[in-house]
């Protein structure tokens, strides 16, 4: 991102000239006595109308001082001061702890999203540019001859008004074939060959029923007359039929000539429509995606899966339908719709002057906040893309760019890493994007790891020395340059040192997994080969296709080599349609054992999950203190000290050590409990202690503190040994699946992996793991995932931080663009290789690292 | 208000020279094409971090400017941007009409208080000094031997923890006693002298037990032996006894005899038990007040009034319980927590000195915030003084002093007449907090009619030139002075004209109204009279005893000689207790007819009263209506044009136009009602037309268009012309009585008083009756209260403009001081005479609009 060296240099950059003309810092924001977690009574002045950037080891307090001081302490005083009586409210979640801070206008925060997302919202109803399109379509939509003129909600599938009235607006359909329901048709009725059946005693019922029917069970299915397989799956009969379980046909026959009673009347009903039935009525998820199997979805044949009704999507605008516009990602639509705009029939008069006005008042709106989505690296996003399927990176970014629109003037934006998941050649444009917002005179505060933000930073605050109770402290603040004469500092090595230097030597690849005509997302076509007992690096713009390739392309081809199903289901909202993949894998595959994909997706879905459940060490943790007098004596097993049972939890909130109260205007907050205090459990289960620690201690310590408790208990010694060394050591062991960030939940599934490495040859998928890590970090992360290929496994990493793909053995390059314009292998080798092509947008980024490097192999 | 000329002016008063030196105006806000309400495209240029002052007449358009476009875009853009999901609910309830404004800083309003104040709160809750004063005497109270250490909670009495055990908290308990119950004992039991009984059939069967009892209920209650009276009223026995309706004692012993069975089997309570019950449980307000004549109210007999547990009051402080300190006046607490500091006990280590330092610490917390109160000059009030009964100008010096705690930095501060109820001596305290605002880093607007404050502005913007479709226009935007030279503007007049000059000729009393040894609130064996047939203007500092005079000991007096009772029964929290009140009237009592309180509160508590129908002239309205030819057609009486009555209103937000949305962090939402489209009538109704306009489009008239469509209708153009003399030609016919100010209230009451003058001679008690008034409208104001006294009538008002005082007949001055400072007569006389009294805080200002004065006498 270095404005100077690089080809992709924004050409009318003035972010600095503009800075110098307009908006010197003047004033300062002075932060005394700031003890907000860790930090150690830290004074600081800081100024406004300037980009200042907060750097520091993880854990070392930035984000406690950015965001828990600064951030936190600005939205209170504003809430109290507009809504008084939210005071108490906002008191009881808590003040930070500092004597004060002078100077502080408002703040808004853009934080990294935490935890899963909930809201159903999408790219288009996140910036409001689907209502525009909306009105768009309603004011200015080409209509055919004679249809009547729409509103704007009759263009939305969520509306009643618009929704297609085959589909209810979900653009697809369920069917069931005899394919879908009997996959191996040799199978015998009674060999359960309509898979799609109920088990037990409901399965036997049905299969009785057809016996008296007189039907063959026993007859391998693709051996019974057409006519009887399409009754048993499709008719629409309903018959009520003697029942005489255990009974052959002819038996049955019998029993009925002697008049026997049966043991009931059944009725039978068509596998198909009982399938489709039970389907619609599934109340949870799991049963629905059991029966997904023996399901045919197609694409709703009334809108093609547009989930509009089709008057909507008669209408047109430059040609296409309002769904056509949906699905086309930002920089397409904003080429398209001004395109489409026509200043001469404006001048015609008459409706369609007037339409031509209303469409170039729309269009310019529209184009003018998908450019900011363009500006800002996330142009590839299309509209109708879920919110739940962004990275956190591009959610972050595109909260960003509706900032830019807000016209804001006066705050402080408070930033978490908005370099995560930028490709370098990105950089740029946020960088410009940041300047914006001081430019329209703003105060911006960045926490950032990524040495070329750091580079254009006007003020720079370095926390450390380093993590935890060894950080806390303000080292350096001031310009940037200043921080070289700061000895404490670990920044300065990265931020000054020289950007070359290898820490070991390539490998060799002794072997290939081949990956074969793979289409997926925009992925079309491609071929490609990953080395064995390598490390490799997928790197590429935003939206070339990483991700798909390495999270979801290649899990998916390989489960059923290595007989198993992809780890977690994929995450998909309830309106994406189910992306096509297609492909094949090949090469030395036998030679894998195990996939395992460490992804940034939580731990857990709810706070009762945690960093000391996650990693097992808890386990090790409660049968010590069941190993305690006072807990034998009380007949007190491991289970008690489990936060989710409920004999040793708190009984008010049952073990979560809060309550949640619902605010309006705010996500809601989380109010520690009366009860207990916030420690979870009840008052019996505390009294236990083990080296005076209660249950509840242990969980509030941190890795590093936890490490010094646990030192003699070698198993747990062990994992935290490993928590620390990726960087992990501030955080609590009882740290809630909740509030981990991405990053930090991939570290801690790394962590989890690493200490049970031995088992057999292992293909690990990360995905970005440097996220949230300073450079620092990020090496001693590198060195583990080293080790993993040491001991003979493969590491595929999708990476933008060039120094990290730099250290690879192999690379393979993405792009060459994003979105349709990426999805193709632009460059595959060593980053010497890569680092030659001249196509390769990642090439300049990645030769930064490479300068002078004597290539030495193993 | 003028610091050079004024002997209170304050002494370091620097209000100019900080600005000039560190926060000279830089930035400027940029409105381009403000269009809310009757804005007439404005653009305009305000500087940032300045004073800027908004003036023009009544109406003109300054709140919509200040508050409907500034405010609202501001909180509208920073919500947006902290919560993007609330951004529908806000724009449902409207954008302001703005094209646009740049360099905007998010805002807070502190605006008058419309309507009836809903919460509960007091001046401790508001300013969060209950809060630490409950830690101080937790932590650093003075504890009797032996009594364990109390929470916090222990010291509010709206905790179960902390409230008295005998009157819950209330701090009074109810008793009954025989004159209470029996207040004429001339009348027998039949002639109903038990009055706290109940009437109709229970009544009755009271009265006809006790016959069966054998007690004599035709005898004079006097007369009744002692004993039969206690136990009638007393007794705690509750016998069953056989009921004979319509018989004597003797025919029911016959019949008892004759072995007859009753009519049935009555239940006795005694009158005490029955009607102390019967309060209890009595579920409504209206209910219990029918109960209150017959009840005498003991302050509790356990905690003396002081609601709180006897624990809690054992408590002190500086030698006072904790009630007592929220009973003193601001002023007098702050100098008695200052002189109970005893720094030197710190230096004794061990428990006293900790107390000690926890003491300094809390008191200085406490002392600062009470000392923003009586700079501000609402050092008068306790805080256990409930919010209900503050004046809105007392409430927003509240808010104010409280933002001055809370160090927002960069904010817009919008205020609305922050001068209301101010008097001038005070004025100063006022601006030196408005300065200490803008010098902590603020911008500070204000909606102003005080030209003392105008004065100070460093900006003025003057809309005009008049009010409604005349105004709407910036005449003129920059600093004061340049005021001068723009014609159109009616504010420069006053601004830089004259000071003197009276509007017409003194008039003598003829009759005196005498009170005598008046004692209520802090006014304390008080003798003053009121001139008949004159205009009296009642002066002082706030807090000096004006509105308990004028508003409360003179309506309360003088009823029972009117045979009326007040207008409206006083508004008392349910936490006050009753205050007491003594005094006589006198003097020429005989010649007056009538009393009428023309204040400040609500026309009506809800948004379906409104100016129409409290004048009046939505009557004659209606009638219209029902007479032209659909509505005869089709049976439409007056009837169906109220938007309260069934037939014709709209069915789905009931008439009343808008539905409510809750919202919990800022008020609740009003927005208009998508089924009527806010007309608040059904179709129906609708389109029955009276001169091209239905029912709804004349109640969204403001008055000034309503007096020209109704020109010819002779009894609705009267009221009109009065309501536009009076300045309120801006206000619609519709105007809720929620949304308008006291100030708009008191001249809604004023107009519909006018216009039927010509009753009784007549007493007319006016609150402030130039709040919110430019001096010009003042001017008509006074012009209309003259000739009410010109047909005989007496009219006092109190009054903090001395333009205003100076041309009264008679001015009567309370003072010295506010609270127990203050409720004395410090003169009364001509305004001359008191312009001459030197005790006078008035004197002073009074004699400004004096000079040169020549006296006439009528
Ligand atoms: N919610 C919290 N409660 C208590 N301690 C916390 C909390 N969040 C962070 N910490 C601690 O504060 C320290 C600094 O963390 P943080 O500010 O998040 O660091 P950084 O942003 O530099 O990675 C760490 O020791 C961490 O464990
Ligand atoms: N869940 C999804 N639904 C629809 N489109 C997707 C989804 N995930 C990715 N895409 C699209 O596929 C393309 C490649 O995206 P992705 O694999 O996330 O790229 P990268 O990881 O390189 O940023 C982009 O155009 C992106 O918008
Ligand atoms: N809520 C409202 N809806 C419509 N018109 C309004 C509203 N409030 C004020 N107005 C109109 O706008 C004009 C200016 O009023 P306002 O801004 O309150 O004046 P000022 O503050 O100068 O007294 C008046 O004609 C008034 O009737
Ligand atoms: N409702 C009330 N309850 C308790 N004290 C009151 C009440 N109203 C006024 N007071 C007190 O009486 C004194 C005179 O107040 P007030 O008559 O309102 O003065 P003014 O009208 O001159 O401002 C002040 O000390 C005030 O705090
Ligand atoms: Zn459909
Ligand atoms: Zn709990
Ligand atoms: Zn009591
Ligand atoms: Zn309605």
């Amino acid at each position: 991102m270095d404005a100077k060296s690089n080809q992709n240099s924004n050409e009318n950059n003035n972010r600095n000239s503009s800075r110098d003309s307009n908006s010197k810092p003047e004033g300062f924001i002075r932060v005394r006595g700031a003890n907000e977690h860790n930090l150690q009574n830290v004074d600081l002045d800081v100024p406004r109308d300037a980009l200042v950037v907060f750097t520091g080891v993880s854990g070392s307090g930035k984000s406690s001082l950015a965001f828990g001081t600064l951030y936190a302490e600005a939205q209170r005083r504003y809430l109290e001061s507009v809504a008084p009586y939210a005071r108490r409210l906002i008191q009881q979640a808590g003040t930070p702890q500092v004597e004060s801070i002078e100077g502080l206008p408002p703040a808004v925060g853009l934080q990294q999203q935490r935890g899963v997302p909930q809201e159903r919202s999408t790219v288009g109803s996140l910036t409001t540019i689907s209502n525009v399109l909306r009105m768009l379509y309603a004011r200015a939509g080409d209509y055919p001859e004679g249809q009547s003129v729409l509103y704007a909600e009759d263009f939305s599938p969520n509306t009643p008004q618009g929704a297609c009235p085959e589909c209810q607006g979900l653009g697809r359909v369920y069917d069931a074939t005899e394919a879908s329901m009997v996959p191996d048709p040799s199978l015998s009725i009674r060999q359960r060959a309509i898979a799609s059946w109920p088990g037990a005693w409901h399965g036997q019922n049905l299969r009785d029923i057809l016996i008296s029917l007189g039907y063959d069970v026993d007859r391998p299915w693709k051996d019974l007359p057409q006519q009887d397989r399409e009754w048993i799956l499709f008719t629409d009969e309903r018959p009520s039929v003697p029942v005489h379980p255990g009974l052959s046909h002819k038996e049955i026959e019998e029993a009925i000539a002697a008049g026997r009673r049966p043991d009931y009347m059944g009725n039978y009903m068509g596998a198909r429509r009982l399938l489709l039935q039970t389907y619609a009525s599934a109340e949870d998820a799991g049963r629905r995606r059991r029966l997904e199997p023996y399901l045919v979805v197609h694409s709703c044949p009334l809108c093609r899966g547009k989930r509009l009704k089709p008057e909507a999507l008669s209408v047109t605008f430059a040609g296409f339908d309002i769904a056509d516009l949906f699905r086309m990602p930002a920089a397409s639509l904003k080429e398209t719709l001004e395109n489409a705009v026509m200043p001469e029939r404006e001048r015609q008069g008459g409706r369609e002057a007037e339409k031509a006005l209303i469409a170039r008042r729309l269009v310019g709106d529209v184009t003018g906040r998908l450019e900011r989505l363009t500006d800002i690296g996330i142009g590839h996003l299309s509209l109708d893309r879920p919110a739940p399927t962004l990275s956190s990176g591009e959610l972050q970014r595109l909260r960003l760019a509706s900032q830019l629109i807000s016209k804001l003037f006066g705050v402080v934006y408070v930033l978490d890493e908005p370099s995560a998941g930028l490709h370098p050649a990105d950089g740029e444009a946020l960088l410009d994007a940041l300047a914006a917002l001081r430019d329209a005179g703003n105060s911006v505060f960045v926490v950032e790891h990524n040495v070329d933000v750091m580079r254009e930073a006007e003020w720079l605050v370095d926390i450390g020395p380093e993590a935890g109770e060894r950080g806390g402290r303000v080292l350096y603040s001031g310009p940037p340059q200043g921080l070289t004469d700061v000895a404490e500092s670990v920044t300065k090595n990265y931020l000054f040192g020289p950007e070359t230097g290898l820490l070991r030597e390539r490998r060799e690849a002794d072997g290939w997994l081949t990956l074969t005509d793979v289409t997926f997302n925009n992925l079309n076509g491609l071929d490609t080969a990953f080395p064995l007992g390598c490390l490799t690096a997928v790197t590429g713009v935003s939206g070339s296709g990483k991700s798909s390739l390495v999270s979801h392309v290649l899990p998916a081809l390989l489960a059923p080599h290595l007989g198993s199903l992809p780890a977690e289901p994929e995450e998909e909202s309830d309106n994406a349609e189910p992306a096509e993949m297609t492909g094949r894998a090949g090469g030395d595959l036998a030679s894998l054992r195990r996939m395992v994909r460490i992804d940034q997706k939580p731990i857990g879905r709810t706070p009762r999950s945690n960093l000391a459940t996650y990693t097992g060490l808890f386990d090790h943790v409660r049968r010590l203190f069941a190993d305690t007098p006072l807990a034998r004596e009380r007949g007190y097993k491991a289970g008690r000290f489990s936060f989710n049972v409920a004999s040793g939890r708190c009984p008010v909130c049952e073990g979560q050590g809060f309550v949640q109260v619902e605010l309006m205007f705010l996500s809601s907050l989380y109010v520690p409990c009366a009860e207990c205090g916030g420690t979870r459990y009840n008052a019996e289960t505390l009294e236990v202690t083990w080296n005076d620690r209660s249950i509840a201690d242990i969980l509030a310590l941190n890795v590093e503190d936890a490490a010094e408790v646990f030192r003699e208990q070698a198993s747990i010694a062990r994992t935290l040994s490993v928590l620390l060394d990726l960087g992990l050591g501030y955080l609590k062991l009882g740290q809630p699946a909740t509030e981990l960030s991405g990053g930090e939940s991939q570290r801690i599934k790394l962590a989890a992996e690493l200490q049970r490495m031995q088992r057999g040859r292992t293909l690990y998928l990360l995905d970005e793991p440097t996220n949230g890590l300073h450079p620092i970090d990020a090496d001693r992360l590198l060195r583990h995932l080293d080790a993993l290929v040491r001991a003979g496994h493969t590491v595929v990493m999708v990476e933008h931080d060039m120094r990290m793909a730099a250290q690879a053995d192999w690379v393979i390059d993405l792009g060459p663009g994003a979105a349709r314009q990426g999805g193709q292998i632009v460059a595959a080798g060593t980053p010497e290789e890569v680092a030659a092509v001249p196509e390769s947008r990642s090439a300049a980024y990645l030769a930064r690292y490479l300068v002078g490097v004597e290539i030495s192999e193993t």
